[in-house]
């Protein structure tokens, strides 16, 4: 039977299931409407429930941790690209994954993982599929197109005894620093041209490179045209937030995910209501701090909709407490001790994370459906 | 038989226990020093394992979450300050573990509260303890001293049936501003004297109050006397961080929390080493930021001793990589893919939270022993 909201215990995580099932329907539209397959990330949702709403086929998907991978796995997901530069130790757990059947695929990006992950295919007698990461601007890791190490890593994993080069892949987390959407777009032409031009380097070298893997949920909404690229990668597109939102990718209203909170306490002196989510409830990230519209560590929105209230965000936590600024001492009476709120994440990966479960919500803002998470590494 | 670090999959929180051991110990001679009890904050720590050498009789501690407080009652402690605003919500579970014994205290700072606390006494046929939270010095929640409704609340709470009235507590949150000793000495008996003030306004008013708390880890570190003040509180000083070294009570070397990480990647064109540890992992906790010294996401040491690597830190996170900027190319040969660090959190609770316990280093780095910590709400 459905509960009530006013029935959980708070700070849990809400999630909006119609509001998800509607961003979930834009990212597989749109990946078919540039031609090119979905390999959704589940880094953001970490759930066995949300990932079967994100790829049906519980095929071709993206995480970002061992435990990922293992609890993906272990619900039945196959053909998982582990796409964090892989440390050599964890190798042969991810040969264990393969032995029952999930082709979990590595990332590389350096000549020692290429013999390490030689040395362990020997050594254990398996075969590994990688792909090798690239830098389209500058962000994070990857090796650039014309770096000349690239050809030699993808010489070194297609003469390696059981190795199968996947392709390349890249994220252009550059994209977070865009301010609109021709910003956007054009970071999207220069992830595609540069990825691209990275699997023609290889293949004019001789190297069988057969996928090219882009993609990040603002690039992959800004995109115009995907020629080359075999599958898009996004993550956080399943619920977005307010970091995305002020990209201009997403609406306010998009937002599915959110966090019950329970006002605990009214300062009237400095006009300010103490709810129960704090830094460990909303994360400390601050994301939108850079952007036009800082939202804080947080929007508030009302419980029973969840519908923001304009002009309140949470301005200040502490471990366990949240502070909102009223603008009047009148204001309380709307928030009684004791009364619920929502609070819209500025960036929903690291809020979620802090959280064993969803409380899923229907369109009528019941509570019908527990899901679950997994955490740690 | 002990373990060797290079075993353990990365990320992970290690623990010196020696360091831990010689934290608690200053921290309860300084409360033997300045003639108070001590009842340490367990909400840094979350583990039964360390919440017995803190509080060795399992007795006299603070919670800050109705989690906390369920998991230290079913390991047997006793007497314990469930030390943020209570949501009436929550009275019923408190109900349930005082009627097995914990001693459950709840902390209050408004009306509402004081009426839903009496309310559930009497629904629920039980008594409960209960505290009034002040403020001295407009960080968080809490009443002014000088408020009218200090004495208010007392007279309700003093006139409710099954209701005991404990005595004031106060956070001196404020402390975390100061930028050196002097300063927080001032604080520390700002915050003595607004807390024993309040006590004597509701005593003046013919209201019982037996207990003065005071308490953060810098005051109690910095404060030159606490005449009056009962009892002291304080949390952090169990593992220490880099934001508590920034302020000046305890040195670098104090740190005995630490995260092990891998390094995954070189990105030699950025002079970029990449670990295993991002802002999952670390947290994206910045307090450090607006101290004299930025230690970034986190300071870097050797993973075999712990010894800070000068000039480390981690200066950029996404959420499963962090980035460590190198001075020159030769020093990637110092960390290879594969090898191991160790990075020193700006706040030892936020990073703490993301993992599900700690594995214990004895005094020659061996790990020796894994000790659980609870999360969640």
């Amino acid at each position: 039977m459905a509960r009530r909201l006013a029935e959980l215990n708070t700070p849990c995580l809400v999630l909006d299931r119609r509001r998800m099932q509607s961003n979930i329907k834009r990212m597989a539209q749109r990946a078919a409407s540039l031609g090119v397959a979905l390999r959704p990330h589940l880094k953001t949702c970490k759930s066995l429930e949300i990932g079967a709403y994100l790829a049906p086929g519980k095929k071709r998907v993206t995480v970002s941790t061992l435990r990922e991978a293992e609890y993906f796995a272990d619900g039945g997901f196959r053909d998982i690209l582990y796409a964090v530069s892989i440390a050599p130790a964890r190798l042969p757990a991810v040969a264990r994954l393969n032995a029952a059947g999930a082709r979990v695929q590595v990332l590389l990006d350096n000549p020692e993982a290429v013999r390490q992950l030689a040395l362990s295919a020997a050594d254990l007698g398996c075969g590994f599929e990688a792909w090798i990461e690239v830098d389209v601007d500058g962000h994070r890791a990857g090796l650039e197109p014309e770096d000349p190490q690239l050809v030699e890593l993808g010489r070194g994993l297609q003469s390696a005894s059981g190795i199968e080069l996947r392709g390349v892949m890249t994220h252009a987390g550059g994209s977070y620093n865009c301010r609109n959407m021709p910003e956007l777009e054009a970071h999207a032409e220069q992830e595609r041209q540069r990825c691209v031009a990275a699997a023609g380097r290889l293949r004019a070298a001789g190297i069988r490179c057969p996928g090219v893997s882009v993609g990040s949920t603002p690039t992959a909404l800004a995109a115009a045209r995907l020629d080359g690229v075999t599958e898009l990668r996004a993550g956080v597109y399943v619920f977005f937030d307010l970091f995305q939102a002020g990209l201009g990718v997403c609406r306010v209203e998009d937002i599915a995910l959110s966090v019950l909170t329970t006002v605990i306490s009214h300062k009237k002196s400095h006009r300010r209501l103490i709810i129960d989510a704090g830094g460990l409830a909303l994360s400390k990230d601050r994301s939108t701090a850079g952007q036009a519209l800082d939202c804080g560590y947080g929007l508030v929105a009302r419980a029973a909709d969840g519908r923001v209230v304009s002009g309140l965000s949470v301005s200040k936590v502490n471990q366990e407490h949240g502070m909102i600024e009223l603008a009047h001492v009148s204001d309380f009476d709307a928030y009684p001790v004791g009364s619920q709120l929502r609070i819209l994440p500025n960036h929903a990966c690291m809020t979620a994370a802090a959280y064993e479960g969803y409380s899923v919500l229907d369109s009528d803002d019941r509570v019908v459906e527990r899901w679950s998470r997994c955490s740690g590494w």
